[in-house]
């Protein structure tokens, strides 16, 4: 039996210490940021909610499998939310009537998952949910593809590092009967099979394929059709393509922001035309990224207006591998800009005075807290960042100066009391 | 049987919308800033943490009643984090050897407990954890104060509207046996009678001394002591107060900070000497804002080594409550700065490079989704708090120009495209 606890996070989970969550702080500042200069307005919701918002509408593997659930004293079914959407779904609906439609929202809440942990999957993942709803137009598709490539851009990716790979069901649908000639009953069979088209290996796909009931014709034809490109569009009847709005983005000025792929399927069930899914273009990071996709009825477990809805989740871990894989990742911030060190202890109340200047002119600005040698102090100040000090001596107080030294340059000089935050703030741009 | 779920949050938890968010992200945003400006390291961790780190070390109250707990699929007992110090003495002991004591550290986690929901109390809040580890100097105290005051008056407090009052439990022990004369055996208890004190009428209060088995005579001493201020502080051994962090606050120059006063107690089992609270000074909200204290051995559960620590949770209700007391609430801010609005659909592509260029100068620019009148569209864009809009019509597109005009004023002119960022940023600023 262990004495001590263990310091462990529980597995699966993280915990983000200083550096890691500087790092993290600013990739989803930046983010909120370009997702804010599009309109997109932030909002959030409790971790907790009632387990049966999830039972009645996720895939069956949340449900059964991942869900995180606990009953509460008063004997309430609840469970932490596997995924943003149903809650967002639920505020939409009880807030419906006070909503100018289209509303654009976005929000950064953690997600809990019961899963084995691996690369790229962990049990509380942190990730950014854009969506606009209350709108049908390809209006909605072109926005979101730019918005997605405008923050990968704000991290410091280039467009080569990325592809948005993007399909519409209804389209796939469309080749898979017209095409290769599946019977409408085995549609959901077959699309089952595409989403696994590129994890599973050709002799497994083909065995999947004749016991769906495909011929080795129809396999072959499904493999064509799924390789093809925009060549299939014009082999899909003009009414399926006319009503499509990922078709209608490949017509348009921003169709090079996107990649026409009948292979995209995404295997939540609520989607319903356009999918699509961002991959690493790096071989050594050959995965989806993130991705999303429209629903056209986003609420219909809580009301019965009718809301379709377009949009994303971006999950932390994925985001971070590939900012990692294309050595995109930003330096943790320093601790201070300054250190004010009195070099005796009845300096203490004079050092916090010079701080509280420096600070009200923005300067992040510590005082030590315990009394050390003046060398000692200098090499902490270093460590933590700081690249000026401003040391506060008997002499100098008394005559109303202290003495500002640069660790970059390591020069110092006097200068007046009332002078030191122009002077620092000098020293610091250099 | 409804045909609907309900489209409230779980009872406790809250919704925030875009114009409470709104609120929430500015209040935080400042607090944040003013925390990091001396020089205070954020950090996060999960929310699900190993249930034995609350029972073990936790108040009963939490233990028993408050906490939310559920078993994973392989067994383990978890609970959603009621407070975040065992969190951080779990990290801070992970990590000792690589620290560089003491640091400063901050969070903004969200934390559960089961109550009874009333004003003040909600199951899920967000609270602003501050912490100092690994010191036990009074400059300790007098930072954590300084900051807590400067960052009420960040969110346009003045100093009249709150007071921090602080106590030592050492000095009440003292108080308690030396001056009432209380034996160390009924300590404890008599601890608890104080920190109801300001709760509780004044017979029961006496029956509760009577109970406890304070004398009359002690009882109305006991009522003395706790009014008497630093008064009191000439009636303890020097030894006792020469050891006191909250006696050399009080003596330095940083004393105005806070008040003295031996009421204050904090029920929460972990404080060992400093604890204080911080009330609004307004009639209409005469109760503790948020509070903290100082711990001599954080970690405990953890490790062998002690570390010491000081800090505060500021939770959200409370704070936003006195902001509303005060009239501090921030206003929402407005969902876009620009809207760019075609004419025509044939020009929406036109108006989205449009938006492209704004956006790269840092305006907030939306373009709209579905094709409406511009008289609609103008209404729309002032209601989002627009100032200013752009009009792409097919002449003036055709000759290279567009047309801008001001929501504030009302006037409208054609500029050149290649103008349109500055002449929008000019237009804004006035």
């Amino acid at each position: 039996m262990p004495e001590y606890l263990p310091t462990a996070p529980y597995r699966g989970t993280r915990d983000f210490l200083p550096p890691e969550m500087s790092v993290r702080t600013q990739v989803f500042g930046k983010l909120y940021e370009v997702i804010e200069r599009y309109g997109f307005q932030r909002y959030d919701g409790p971790i907790l909610e009632s387990a049966e918002i999830y039972e009645a509408k996720s895939g069956e593997e949340i449900a059964n499998q991942q869900l995180y659930t606990l009953t509460d004293r008063g004997g309430r079914r609840l469970a932490l939310r596997p995924e943003m959407t149903p809650s967002v779904a639920r505020m939409i609906a009880g807030h419906a009537g006070a909503l100018q439609f289209p509303v654009r929202w976005y929000s950064h809440p953690n997600c809990h998952r019961y899963e084995r942990p691996q690369r790229g999957r962990v049990r509380e993942h942190w990730q950014i949910n854009v969506d606009i709803f209350g709108s049908t137009s390809a209006n909605c598709e072109i926005e979101i593809f730019e918005l997605i490539h405008d923050m990968l851009v704000s991290l410091g990716a280039s467009e080569d590092m990325f592809v948005i790979r993007a399909n519409d069901r209804n389209l796939l649908s469309s080749a898979l009967t017209d095409v290769v000639g599946v019977p409408s009953e085995q549609l959901t069979e077959v699309f089952g099979l595409v989403d696994r088209w590129e994890k599973v290996e050709r002799d497994k796909l083909a065995a999947a394929a004749t016991e769906i009931g495909l011929t080795d014709k129809q396999f072959e034809k499904l493999s064509d059709v799924l390789g093809s490109g925009t060549d299939l569009l014009a082999e899909l009847p003009s009414e399926v393509t006319e009503n499509s709005n990922l078709v209608k983005v490949l017509r348009s000025g921003s169709a090079d922001l996107v990649r026409f792929d009948p292979m995209i399927v995404r295997g939540l069930a609520y989607y319903t035309s356009t999918v699509f899914e961002v991959f690493d273009t790096s071989p050594e990071n050959r995965r989806a990224l993130f991705g999303g996709g429209s629903y056209s009825d986003l609420a219909s477990l809580f009301t019965p207006q009718q809301i379709p809805g377009l949009g994303f989740g971006m999950g932390d871990v994925t985001l971070m591998d590939f900012l990692k894989t294309h050595d995109l990742l930003p330096q943790p911030r320093n601790e201070v800009d300054v250190v004010v060190i009195p070099v005796a202890e009845d300096l203490e109340d004079a050092a916090r005075s010079v701080a509280t200047k420096l600070r009200r002119e923005g300067l992040r600005t510590s005082v030590p807290l315990e009394p050390r040698k003046l060398g000692k102090e200098l090499t902490r100040a270093d460590k933590a960042g700081a690249r000026a000090v401003v040391i506060v001596g008997q002499e100098d107080w008394d005559a109303g100066n202290v003495t500002i030294r640069s660790l970059t340059t390591r020069e110092q000089r006097q200068v007046a009391l009332e002078a030191t935050p122009a002077a620092i703030a000098e020293l610091l741009d250099e």
